[in-house]
C-alpha cells in the first residue's frame, strides 16, 4: 500500500496539464513509493478556468490564492507552474512552509533571485527540482550515461540550437512572453535556458560568454480582454500594440571550463522548426547528436574500432536497455513529449522517499540563469563577458 | 457531468496497460461525453497478476472468467486484449449480450471467424472497433485527408515493410505468438495484419496476392514454467525445445482494385529495426512516406507547382491543424506510441454518443484476415492468389 | 611509358558520353598500364550524330557500320553502349574477333542469349566486363567487403527497391525503352537487371521467385522523326500512338540459394524518386543500407558491442580507407554517379594487364537474366518459379 | 572550331589536380567558345613533383619559376592553386602581366593583400573569379535563385557550419596550413571562408562579429624532409615538435546589414565530420538548409499554401531545370565535389568571352577576408568588432 503524498500545483496551463498527467498516472509505469494526491490547484484570476482546469486534469479543490496554498498543512509538495516572473516569491514561501518543491523553468528572472531560491532550499532543507524536462528523455540519458563513461574523451565542442518558429506573425500577441519583467527575456530564457542547462550537464560549466540579440517585430498587438494572467492568451487580440521588452533570437559562443568551445543558438524566429531542440557533441574519442523532434534517437560516434567503419550510429533508445525506456512500450515504441515528465515525477518522489537530492535544482537553475544574465550582459556591452562576473 | 460507461476488459498484458492508460486519461485531452469506469479485469490464469494489475491499472474488480464478464449487466463496453485465438469466442459473446467492443488486432486467425465476428456484431447492433491503432496516429490521418482530398491522383504503388528484430535470438522461448493455434501466423498476422489494414486505408482494397514465407528458427525452447496463457513469458526458459510453427517473415506482392501494384514485407529478422512500420505511397500528382519509428514526420511530395521544387516534405504533424494533434502539447512537441489509443478510444466513446460506426471495425478486420489467408495459400500453392479465392 | 590500348565504342548516347569521360581520364586517378586511345566510333544511323559526338567527346574516327569496327585490326577494346537488342550479335562478333569486351548493361533480351555470350568470350579466351557499374560505387564495395569478411553472419533478408519517375508523364514518346524486343523489358530489364545484380552480388544466388507487373500507360506517342536507332528520342513527338510492350513496374519475392527472403520492386512510377537505387541486407550479424541517391553513404549495423549502443551507423566512404576513394579528393568531399565508370575502366585495364578476369562478367549477365526471365515467366504464369525453370 | 586559351597554373598538389581535371574536360559537358591548353605548370620547389604532377595531369611543360611563368607572352589564363601566402604576389604580377585570373580561396592573408590584388585586377582589366566552388554546387545555385526570387521573404538568420576532422591526432604534422604565416589561419580561414563567402551569396553582407577561437592541440610534429613548398606533407614526421600558430576552431556570431543574426563555426576538431559544410538560411517566407556531405539535395520550405502543409523538402536538385545539372548524367545520377570545378571553368571562359565580369571575384574576396580579421580582433580583443573598423 503505497503513502499518500499531497500535491498543490500553482498554474493551470499548458505545464499544469503535463504535471498534472504524470502525476496522476506515474504509478502506472514506475514503482515509487508514494501515491500522488491532486489535492489543490491555485492561480491568480479567474476562478471560472481554475475550476474548469481542476475538473478536467482531476485536481480536488482550487485554492484562489498561491499564499494560501503553500501554507496548507496538507500539502506535502508544491509544484510552480507559474509564470517565471512569480517563481522566485511562490518557491521561498513554499520553502520556508517546508515543502518540496516541483519547480518550472526556467529558475527566475535574475540570477541574484535564483540564488535566493536555492539558499532558501537549502536552509529548509527541503527536495527542490527545476523541471528541466529534456533532461530525462531517454536518448539524452543515454548521452549523460555515455559521457560519464568517458566514450567522448575529451570534449572539444557543444553545439547547442533551439529554434521554433511559432510567433513568427507579427500579429501574434503580445502575451507575457514579451514582457521582460514576466518571462525574463525571450527564446535567451525561454529555450536558451533548456540549452544551457543540457550543455552544463552533458559538457561541463560555462566560463565566459560572448553573443548578440534582436527583437525583429518591435511591437505587437496586446491580448485579448480573455487572456488570463498565466495563459498565453484567447481570445481575439486588441487593435492596440505595444512594445515588445524581450528578445526574438539570441546566440551566443561560450567557453567552458574544460577548454572546449560551444554555440548556442536560440531563435523564434527559425521558419520551419517547431521544437527544434538539436545539440551535438565532439569529444576526442567520440561524438553525440540529438534531436528532440525525432527524440527517441540518439547519434552516436564511437572512434574505438577501425576507422574505415567509423560513422554515427542512430540509436533508438526505447528497449529496457536505455534510461526510463523499460517502464514503457517496447523496442521502437517511441515515446513523446509527455513521458519525460513521468520520469520527472518518479525520479522526484524517489527524491523524496530516500531524501537524497535530485538534479537539476535550483543551484543548477541559479548556475544556467547566472550564463543567461552573462550572455545578456554581453549583448548589451558588446564585449566577452566572464561568468564570474555576474554576482 | 459526463455519464459514465463501465469497461470490462479481457487481457492483461501489454495492450491491457495500454487501453487502461487511455480509458482512465482520454477525457484529459479529448471532450468526449463519457467518463470510462474502469469496472472488472479478467484473463485465464493466475488470479495474482489479474489482482496486480488490476490494482497497478485501476480497475476496480477481478472477474476470473471472461464468460461472466462479458455477461454482467454493468458492463457496456467489453474491451478485448486478449490472445488473437479468443478473439472469436469473447467478441461473440459481448456482442450476442449487446456490449461495446473494442478489439485488439489482428481480428482473428480465420476469415471465417472473422467474418462471423462481424456478422454478430452486425447482428447485435453494438459499436465495434478493430484496434489498429496506426490509422490514428496523426501522420497517418493526415495521410488519409491528403489522399482523400485527391492530392496523390491515381495510386500507382503501395509499398509497406513492417520490420523487427525482437525474436532473432534462437534462445528467446516459444511463446503463443510461435503457436499457429494460437497467434494465427508469426508476423504475417502480427505485423502483416497491420500493413494491410493501412494499405486498404490509404490505397485501396487488395484483389490478388503471391508471395513467400520462411521459418528460419525451427524449433524454440519452452517459456519458463511461470509464463500465462496471456503473457509473453518470463522467468528462464525450459530446456526443451518445441517447433515453431508459424512464420519468421512473409513477403508479398498484391494487385490493387484501383490497379495499383504493392509489395509488403513483415519480418522479425531484420536486424536493428525495432517496430520499422513503413509504408510509401506513390501516385500520379504525389507521394507519401511514413515510418513508426519516427511517428510525428508525415513525408509528402506534391508534384504541383514548378517541377524544380518537387521533393518530399517532412511535415510534422504534431500542430493544432493536424487530425488530433491539437489536444496534446503544441507544434513539435512529439507524440509517442500511446497516444494513438488515447485517439481511439476518444472516437470509439464518440461513435457510442451518437450510434454511428467507427472504422477499421470487424468487417474491416474480415477483409484483412482474408488477405492474410490469400497469402498463406499463395505461399503454401506456390501460385498466385485471388482475393475472392478465399470465402 | 604507358603501353596505348585502343578502344572502339559502339553507341554514343548517355552511356557513350560517361564511357568516354571514363577512357580519356582514368590515369590521372588510377595507375594503370595502359594509355586508352579513343580509337573509333560507331553506331547504325545518323552520321551527323556521330561526327558530333566523336568530336566531342575525343575519338578519333567514325565508323559507320559496327561490323566494320569490331573487325579491324587496329581495335583492341570494344566497348558496347548500343540498346540491349544489339549486345548479342555486337558482342558475339567481337569476340570472334578477339577482341576485350567493356558491355553496358542488361547483358542481351534472353538467357540464351547471354548465355551464348558468355560461350563466346570463354571460346574466345576475351577478358569481358558487364557494367553493373554500381558495384564499384565505393559504398557498394564497402558493403561486400563487410559481408566477405562475415560481419553480417546468417544473410536473412534482401530488400531492393530502384524507384524511378522519368516516364510518368502519358505524352513520354515511345522510345526503344518502351519495345519488347529493343529493351526486353521495362525497370525489370533496365532497373532490376542491377538490383539482381547487387542480389547476387551481396547476398547470393536466387533460386526462385514469384512477382507480378504492370503497364499503367498502353500506348504512348511515337518519337519524332530526328529520333536515332540509338537515341532516346529528341524533337516533338507525333501525334500518332502505339502500344506499349514492356513493363512500367514489376515487383517480385525470391528465395535465395542461402535460405534468405528477398524483395525485388522496380518501377519507372514512383513519383518523385529520381534514381532511387536502394537495398538492405539484415543478418544475424549485423545489417546494411544503401541508397544510390546518396551513394557516398553506407549504412552499417554492427551487433557485436552492448545492445544498448546498437544503430545503423552513416558511414562516408570517402575516405583512403574505403574502396576507390582514395583515388580522388579526400574525406567527405563526395563522389558522384561518373566516378564509378572510372573505377571499372581501371579495373579493366587491370584485368587486361593481368590477364585475369573481372565481375561481373557475361556469366554473371547470364545468371541476371535468368532470373529476370523466371520473373517474367511467374508473372505470366501467376504462379512461382524456380530459377533451374529457365534453360 | 574553337579558339584555344592557354592556361598555366602555379601549384600542384590537391587543387591543382582538381583544376586540371576541369581544364581538359569542361567542353565534354560545357559549350564554351575556348578550348582550354593546359600550357604551363609551376611551383617552388622540387621540379621531380613537378615533372609527375605534368604527365599525369596533361600539361605540356614545367617552368621552375611562377614568375617567369606569369610573364610568358603564350599564357592567357594564370591558375593559382598555390598556398595562401603566396597569393597575393603571383596575382598581383599576372595582372601586371594582363592575364586573366582564376585563383583558388581564400584570397590571401590579410584585407590588405586582397584589396591590392582586387585593385590590381581592376586596373589590369581581366577577368579575375575566386574559387569558391561550393557557390557551383546546383543545390547551392538553386537556393541562391530562390532568393533571389524573394522565396525566403525577410531573412532573419544564417546559420553556418564548417565541421572538420582531419587533424584531431594530436601527431598529424605540423604543415603551412598550421603557420600563421602561411596560411593566415586554421579553420577560420580555411573553412570560414567558404562560409563567409555563402553567407555573404546568400544572406547579405554581414556589419559586425563577436567571436572565440581556440588552439586544441598546441605543438605538432614537423613533417618529414619530403614534404615540399607546396605540398601538404608526406613521408614520416620528424620527432621535433613546433608550435601551431592558427586556430583549430573559431566560432563566432554575426549581425548583417539587412539585420539577420547569424552564426558561423568552423573547426578542425568534429569527430566524425568530413566535409561537412552546412548551411541553414531562415526567412519570413520560408527556409533553406544545405549540406555538402550529402550535396545533391537542397531542403527547402516554403510557406505558401496551408500551413498544415508546410515542411522542408529535398530536393535533389540533379534534373535539367536545376542549374548546371542538365549538362551532366539525369535526374537523381548524383554529382560529386569535381564537378563544381568544371562549372567554374566554364563560367570563367564563357566571362572571357563575353568580356563581362565573374563573381565571386577578388572584391569579394577582400569582403571576406575583412570579415576573417574582424573575427580574429573579436577573438583577440573579447569585444564586438564592427567591420567597418577593419581597413
Amino acid at each position: 500500500m503505497k503513502k499518500k503524498i499531497n500535491i498543490g500545483i500553482i498554474g493551470s496551463g499548458f505545464m499544469g496539464r503535463a504535471h498534472s498527467f504524470a502525476w496522476m498516472n506515474v504509478n502506472r509505469f514506475f514503482d515509487t513509493e508514494f501515491e500522488p494526491v491532486l489535492k489543490a490547484v491555485s492561480f491568480g484570476s479567474r476562478s471560472g478556468l481554475a475550476q474548469e482546469f481542476a475538473e478536467k486534469q482531476g485536481w480536488e479543490e482550487v485554492v484562489p490564492s498561491w499564499e494560501d496554498l503553500v501554507a496548507r498543512e496538507d500539502i506535502d509538495v508544491v509544484d510552480i507552474c507559474a509564470p517565471t516572473w512569480l517563481h522566485h516569491d511562490i518557491f521561498v514561501a513554499a520553502a520556508e512552509n517546508g515543502k518540496h518543491i516541483f519547480c518550472e523553468k526556467p529558475a527566475a528572472i535574475t540570477y541574484a533571485e535564483a540564488k535566493g531560491m536555492a539558499d532558501a532550499a537549502d536552509k529548509a532543507g527541503i527536495v527542490h527540482y527545476l523541471n528541466h524536462n529534456y533532461r530525462r528523455v531517454p536518448a539524452v540519458a543515454l548521452a549523460k550515461k555515455l559521457i560519464e563513461e568517458g566514450r567522448l574523451g575529451t570534449i572539444y565542442h557543444w553545439r547547442g540550437a533551439y529554434l521554433q518558429d511559432w510567433v513568427m506573425d507579427a500579429d501574434f500577441p503580445l502575451t507575457w512572453h514579451f514582457q521582460k519583467e514576466k518571462a525574463g527575456g525571450g527564446p535567451h530564457y525561454d529555450l536558451g535556458s533548456h540549452m544551457i542547462d543540457l550543455a552544463r550537464y552533458l559538457a561541463g560549466e560555462i566560463t565566459a560568454v560572448t553573443g548578440m540579440n534582436k527583437t525583429f517585430i518591435g511591437d505587437r498587438p496586446l491580448p485579448g480582454e480573455h487572456a488570463g494572467t498565466f495563459s498565453s492568451g484567447g481570445g481575439e487580440a486588441a487593435a492596440q500594440r505595444a512594445p515588445v521588452t524581450v528578445d526574438d533570437a539570441c546566440f551566443f559562443v561560450a567557453d567552458f571550463e574544460n577548454g572546449a568551445l560551444g554555440s548556442f543558438d536560440a531563435t523564434r524566429f527559425a521558419s520551419g522548426r517547431k521544437n527544434w531542440n538539436d545539440f551535438e557533441v565532439y569529444g576526442s574519442k567520440g561524438g553525440l547528436k540529438f534531436n528532440f523532434e525525432n527524440m527517441n534517437d540518439l547519434l552516436f560516434l564511437d572512434l574505438d574500432g577501425p576507422s574505415a567503419e567509423h560513422g554515427y550510429r542512430r540509436i533508438s533508445a526505447t528497449t529496457g536497455e536505455h534510461p526510463y525506456a523499460g517502464a514503457w512500450w517496447g523496442p521502437g515504441h517511441v515515446l513523446g513529449y509527455e513521458n519525460a515528465f513521468f520520469h520527472a515525477a518518479a525520479d522526484f518522489l524517489n527524491a523524496v522517499s530516500s531524501g537524497t537530492g535530485i538534479t537539476p535544482d535550483l543551484h543548477d537553475g541559479a548556475a544556467c540563469i547566472r550564463v543567461i544574465e552573462a550572455v545578456i550582459k554581453s549583448c548589451s556591452e558588446k564585449r566577452l563577458v566572464e561568468i564570474e562576473e555576474i554576482t
